[in-house]
C-alpha cells in the first residue's frame, strides 16, 4: 500500500469521455488499496481560449485578473472528475488552490510555489477519500488567485507530492515514457526503465518536452520520485521493479550499479527552437565581448552556446552565439541599438539550426563521450557549429536538415539501438 | 454622487467585445463621480456548457462539485471585465465569492445568501476602485464553493446593493424595461417608469421574465431600490426622476399619489407554461381532494389554480387544476400511482392553455377590476377556464390560441394603451 499523487495533463482531461477514462485510472490504484490524490489540468485547449479572452481584452492585461480568469480552466476539470469518480463509487472531493491553500509568492501568471498545508488533505486520503486538485493555480499572500505560468500543473503534482509525503508522483501523459531519443525519429529508441533527475532536467532542457524543467527541479530538490506513464495505457496495477510501465525518474542512490554502469550515454536529445546569430569584425580587444551580451541580458534573453573565432583583419574577431528562436528578433534589435557601442560590421541571424545533445550520469566517469561524438558526425559529413559540454551533456550545433540523420547516427554510436526493433 | 451596484446578464458579457461595452457604461457611471459595484453573469451559453458537463459525468452529479464546476463562469466574465476597465483606465479589481465572503447556507446548487461582508468592498469603493463581483457564487459554512441556482446574479447583485448600503441597483438587461404588456405581442405597451415591489413580484410570477422572483422579493425586504434598463442604450447617465431610461422599482412610498391613483391596473401579464389537469368523478366526500394534492406536494410539484365543478352524478365531482408544464408528466404519473386512494375516473392532461394576470396596487382600493376582465374577454368569445386572485391581481385561465387576443383587448378596456403608439 502506497500514497500516491497522479498528475493528468490537457490531452487526458479533453472532454468527458476522457475524463470518465482518466476515474477509471484513479479507481484502480485506489481499489489496489493506496492513497490516492489527483492534480488535473484544464480541458486541452481551454487555456488557451481563456489566455485569448485576456488577449482580447487588453494586450496590456493586469496578470492578477488574468490569473482570475485561466485558473477557471482547471477549476472545471477538478470538479468535473470529483463527479466522475463518485459515479463509480468511488469517495472523492475536490480541493482548490485556495481551500487547501497552496501558499504562493512572487509575480501572478508565474507564481511560485511557497508552501502547502497537506494536513487536511492528507486526513482526506488516509480516509479513503480521493483528493483532486486543480494544478497550475495557488493563493498569493494577500488572498488573492495566483497561476504558475504555462505547464505549471507538473509543479503543482510534485509539489503535493512532496507536502503529503507521497511515496511517488506518477505524471500521466500522451506518451508511455521517457525515450533514448524521440521514437518519431529513431525507430530503434528504447523507453528507459530509469532515469536520474539529472538527467531529465538536462534532456529536458535540451528538447524532450515530457516534463517541466522547473517540476524535476522541485522533485530533486523535495526528493519526490517522479513516474512519467500513458494515461492510454490499460493496466496500470500490475508490475515490478524491473518492468515499469513508464520511467521512474529518481535520485543517483536509486540508480543500480549495472544501471549506471549499463550505459555512458542514456539518452539524446535535439532541440530545433534555437537560432543562430553571428556578429562579424567585432573588436578584439578586453571587454569587447561584455557589451554584446549586457544589453541582451538586460533585455532578458537567454544565451547558450557561444563561440568566438579569430577574424580575418587583425584586431578583429568573430561572435557566434545561440538565442531562443521566439527571442530572435527582439535581440536582433537590441543588438542593432548597441550596433555604436559594441562596433561590429554584420549582423548574420540563422534559423536553420539544431542542437543535438547526448546525456549520461555515466559520463562523468568516462572519458571518450565526445570523441565518439565527433567521430561519428563526421563520417557522415555532419559539419560541428558549435559545442558546450556540461558534467553530464555534451551538445553540438548543426545545420537543422541533418538533425534525423544525427540522431539516428549517434542513437547507434552510443549503442542505444533496441534488439527487437526494426 | 451615488454609491451604485450595477449588474449585467450573460448576453451583456457575450464575447469581448460586449464586455468591452459594458466596461464603458461602467465607466461613464465612475466618472460622473459615483461608487460603483459591478455585479456579472457569465457569457450566455457558458453556464449551460458547463452544466451539460456535469450532466455528463454523471446524472447523479454531486451538487457541491457541480458548484465548482458552473461557479467558474461568472469568475471569467468577472476577470474580463476588470481588464477590460483597467484598459479604460479605471482602477478595477474582481472579488470572488469566497474572498469578499458571500456567505450561504442551505443546500449546493440552490443556496441562500445569508450575509455578506460589505466593508472591504465599500472601502473599495469609497477609494475609486469599480468592485467586480461574479454572480450567483458564494461560500458555504465549510468553505467550499456554492451556487444560488440559476437566475441567482439578480439575487447577487440586490444582496450586494443591501451590503454596501447602495443607493440603488441597476440591473441592465436586453430589454429597456418593465413594460405595461409584453410589446411584442401589444404595440400600444408602455414602458414604465415606476413599479412596485409587491407588482412586480406578481408580474415576474407570472411570466414577465425580467427579473428573478427572489431578487425582488429581497429587495422589497432590504428596502433596495432597483432599476431595469437596457445595456443597448446610449447614454445612462443623465437623466430627471420622471424620465428613467429604465424602470424603477420601488417601495409604495416612493409612489406618488398621482402615479397610485393614475392607473388602476399596471400591467398585464401572460404564461404560457403552465399545463392544465382534469380528474373526472372524483368522490365528493371530505377529504377527497387532499388524496389529490398530498402526493403532488410530496413530490414537490407546485399547483397553482384549483377549480372543483359539480359532476353529472350524484355524490361525484370534477376537479382541476394547473401544473408547470415542465412537471406536467410527473403529475401525471404521480396521479395514476394513487389512483386506488383517489378513485378518479379519468386523468385528462391539456397543455393548450394560458394564464392571463392583471396585476396594480390600484386594485386594492377600488372593485370592478375583474368585472371589466370578464365582459372585456366575454365580447371577444374568449372562455374563461378557471380564476385567481391576489391583493393586487387577478389571473383567469383561458386557451392558449387567445392569448395575444386577450392580452390587446384587456389592455385597451384597462386604458393602459399608449397614445402615440401605431
Amino acid at each position: 500500500m502506497a500514497r500516491i499523487v497522479m498528475k493528468f495533463g490537457g490531452t487526458s482531461m479533453a472532454g468527458i469521455d476522457r475524463i470518465r477514462r482518466v476515474a477509471q485510472i484513479v479507481k484502480q490504484q485506489a481499489d489496489a488499496g493506496h492513497e490516492v490524490a489527483v492534480v488535473v489540468s484544464a480541458m486541452a485547449g481551454d487555456t488557451d481560449r481563456l489566455v485569448n479572452f485576456c488577449r482580447e481584452a487588453s494586450s496590456l492585461y493586469d496578470p492578477a485578473e488574468y490569473d482570475v480568469v485561466v485558473a477557471s480552466g482547471e477549476q472545471v476539470t477538478s470538479g468535473l472528475l470529483a463527479i466522475a469518480l463518485q459515479s463509480l463509487g468511488a469517495k472523492a472531493r475536490s480541493w482548490l488552490g485556495w481551500q487547501m491553500p497552496i501558499r504562493t509568492v512572487e509575480a501572478h501568471s508565474k507564481a511560485r510555489i511557497d508552501s502547502i498545508d497537506g494536513e487536511a488533505l492528507t486526513a482526506a486520503m488516509q480516509s479513503g477519500e480521493i483528493a483532486i486538485i486543480p494544478g497550475f493555480q495557488g493563493l498569493s499572500e494577500d488572498g488573492r488567485v495566483t497561476t504558475l505560468g504555462r505547464g505549471g500543473s507538473d509543479t503543482s503534482a510534485v509539489a503535493i507530492a512532496a507536502a503529503v509525503k507521497a511515496d511517488r508522483c506518477d505524471i500521466y501523459t500522451d506518451v508511455d515514457g521517457v525515450y533514448t531519443t524521440d521514437p518519431r525519429i529513431v525507430t530503434r529508441a528504447r523507453k528507459l526503465n530509469k532515469v536520474t533527475f539529472e538527467e531529465m532536467l538536462e534532456l529536458a532542457s535540451v528538447g524532450a518536452k515530457v516534463l517541466q524543467t522547473r517540476s524535476v527541479g522541485l522533485a530533486m530538490k523535495e526528493g519526490v520520485r517522479i513516474q512519467v506513464l500513458s494515461s492510454f495505457t490499460d493496466e496500470n496495477t500490475n508490475w515490478t521493479a524491473d518492468d515499469l510501465p513508464g520511467t521512474m525518474i529518481v535520485g543517483e542512490d536509486e540508480m543500480e550499479i549495472e544501471d549506471m554502469e549499463r550505459q555512458l550515454i542514456t539518452g539524446i536529445a535535439h532541440d530545433k527552437n534555437e537560432a543562430k546569430i553571428t556578429l562579424t569584425r567585432v573588436p578584439d580587444k578586453p571587454g569587447a565581448v561584455a557589451t554584446i551580451f549586457a544589453p541582451l541580458a538586460d533585455a532578458a534573453i537567454n544565451v547558450d552556446m557561444i563561440i568566438q573565432n579569430v577574424g580575418r583583419e587583425k584586431g578583429e574577431t568573430d561572435v557566434t552565439f545561440t538565442v531562443p528562436n521566439v527571442d530572435l528578433d527582439r535581440a536582433m534589435q537590441v543588438l542593432e541599438e548597441a550596433k555604436g557601442k559594441i562596433g561590429f560590421n554584420r549582423l548574420i541571424p540563422d534559423t536553420n539550426v539544431a542542437k543535438i545533445s547526448v546525456v549520461g550520469v555515466g559520463m562523468k566517469s568516462h572519458a571518450g563521450v565526445a570523441a565518439t561524438m565527433f567521430k561519428a558526425l563526421a563520417e557522415r559529413g555532419v559539419n560541428i557549429q558549435a559545442i558546450t559540454t556540461s558534467e553530464i551533456k555534451v551538445s553540438v550545433l548543426i545545420e537543422e536538415d541533418y538533425t534525423e540523420l544525427a540522431l539516428r547516427v549517434l542513437h547507434t554510436a552510443y549503442g542505444l539501438d533496441a534488439e527487437d526493433a526494426a
